[in-house]
């Protein structure tokens, strides 16, 4: 029997970490095609951070609890169609427009995915945010093909750290830039090629130098601001360039006599509001071509720490804290 | 029996239209894979233009002699292998990465393509560079499908009315940008669905209304400066602004949030520095997908006015005078 009600963190008004607090609300009832999750462990992404300083609202439609993923038990199906693949009991992980940080979330099945046999529940909820939007920008938008040169700003993120072992296992040679010598380690134990820290080296002589003037195939920018006239730099001919955030600041230059002589490629995402069949289409890739890696062993995805549900404020200050490795993930009781 | 020696056009050194003179040089022997052409036309480019100003160098291994593209009779055939598919007394035109605007001109066969039926060779001179350029920018990066909408600048110079043509032609909707009433009035003639005149109407909010809200799909932009910062707003949800030129200046503001946010692409390309296996490739599409629809009278290329050979500092008079509409081309005797 389900209870009614469920604890879940609110973002009490925009702000700091403080403004994260336990509260009461009802347990959510899956729609048709969905299926309601006994949440175990929630993700913590960069997101919502921005969520929770009311800088980026959640799309129409999606929950005002933060939290984009998640893993736990099936504990409910929804009306079909739809809900069909699932049953109670399963473990299974899911990327959700919002509600992560709860007890109870529903989620449509077409986004829900198996726990990866050998993986924990955190290590799971630790996998959707991070695996769809490495695998939309590096490998659909960026287009990166075994052998090619990927260049991954801020490595050792939970982005960087799953980007490097993707990449890493599908055949690709992978750089990536760190902001300490300490990180740089982690990120060659996953696999990079090359790490190199920024505040030593510069990252386009880096590049040059390491794949022999060739330049990076697919460049993954997480930084934005002065980094992308470098990323021009740094690029492969025919190289792409796929921003998924901007860190230094959304506002840059660029030379386009650089982009058109080299034939470079500029674009990027953000994956929450692309529709259900986008997202559905990227997990189907996603289930085929990344969750055997991870059942081989391939991939793990990195965990920097863990917080219990009550502690969400602490976790989104180990966010902010640059000396975490790895990501960040709610365990709920 | 050919001549030892033929009649071209030189620039003498960097500078204006008067700097082009002719002078005497040794006809050119096909290497193995090519074809020699009796030049009759020969059409004038951009590019050209920035060669002539010491501002765009031939490409390595390329002709110093100005023209990228012919249209003429074949007269001699390379070695083995290679130049197998056309004989003496064919017509043909081709796509050179120099050597034009000369009474003869080695092509690679791969780049020679037969003068469509219906065309005379001035026409057909008009067509490589302009077809080539179309056909990789706006179909191969820009990924035009029918039913989309395409938004060309400058829609009445060679690359544009071209670009309107094959567009419309392959089902896709068009809206240009041009500089006069009168320009707007041809490109509409050509299957522009609406030409907006730049000096009076701003063309983000035209391309809103035209659309109804959607945005244009593919932006084929030769402008370059403050366009992009619009052409980001005019692109549509996953649109591609592909970048072939920018007369108003390369180095420009661009905002990733928007990129991000509508998850727009930004590309582009120059032509003549691509590998010869790559043009082939081109060549072979534009065989197939774009010669039946000239045939059928679906397009033809539009002649603003044909010059003397002699006379090619005239023609680069006429190319710089904004009134002009369509491809300027050297006849030769």
């Amino acid at each position: 029997m389900l209870p009614k009600t469920m604890t879940v963190i609110e973002a009490r008004e925009p702000g700091g970490p403080e403004v994260l607090v336990p509260a009461e609300r009802p347990v959510p009832v899956p729609g048709p095609g969905e299926v309601l999750i006994d949440v175990k462990a929630a993700g913590i992404n960069r997101p919502d951070v921005l969520q929770r300083q009311g800088l980026y609202p959640a799309p129409k439609g999606a929950s005002d609890i933060l939290g984009m993923e998640i893993a736990g038990k099936v504990v409910a199906l929804g009306p079909s169609p739809g809900a069909a693949r699932f049953r109670e009991g399963d473990l299974v992980c899911a990327l959700v427009t919002g509600g992560g940080y709860a007890e109870f979330c529903a989620a449509p099945e077409a986004v829900t995915l198996p726990v990866p046999q050998g993986l924990s529940l955190i290590e799971a909820a630790a996998l959707p945010e991070a695996v769809f939007t490495v695998w939309h920008n590096v490998f659909e938008r960026g287009a990166l093909k075994p052998g090619d040169w990927l260049l991954v700003h801020g490595g050792a993120s939970g982005i960087g750290t799953t980007a490097i072992q993707m990449a890493a296992a599908l055949g690709a040679k992978v750089i990536v830039t760190v902001g300490s010598d300490e990180k740089a380690q982690a990120c060659v134990r996953l696999g990079a090629l090359r790490a190199v820290n920024y505040r030593a080296e510069d990252f386009v002589e880096a590049v040059r130098e390491s794949t022999g003037g060739h330049g990076a195939n697919v460049i993954l920018d997480m930084v934005g601001g002065d980094y992308i006239e470098r990323d021009l730099k740094a690029a492969a001919l025919e190289g792409h360039i796929v921003q998924i955030a901007f860190l230094k600041g959304s506002k840059v230059d660029i030379d386009l006599m650089r982009l058109m002589l080299r034939r470079l490629t500029l674009t990027g995402s953000t994956l929450r509001v692309q529709s259900l069949e986008a997202k559905a289409r990227m997990a189907k890739a996603i289930e085929e071509r990344i969750w055997p890696l991870v059942v081989e062993g391939k991939f793990k995805p990195v965990i920097d720490s863990t917080f219990m549900l009550a502690d969400a404020a602490k976790a989104h200050r180990r966010i902010d804290n640059p000396a975490h490795i790895g990501k960040i993930v709610l365990e709920v009781d």
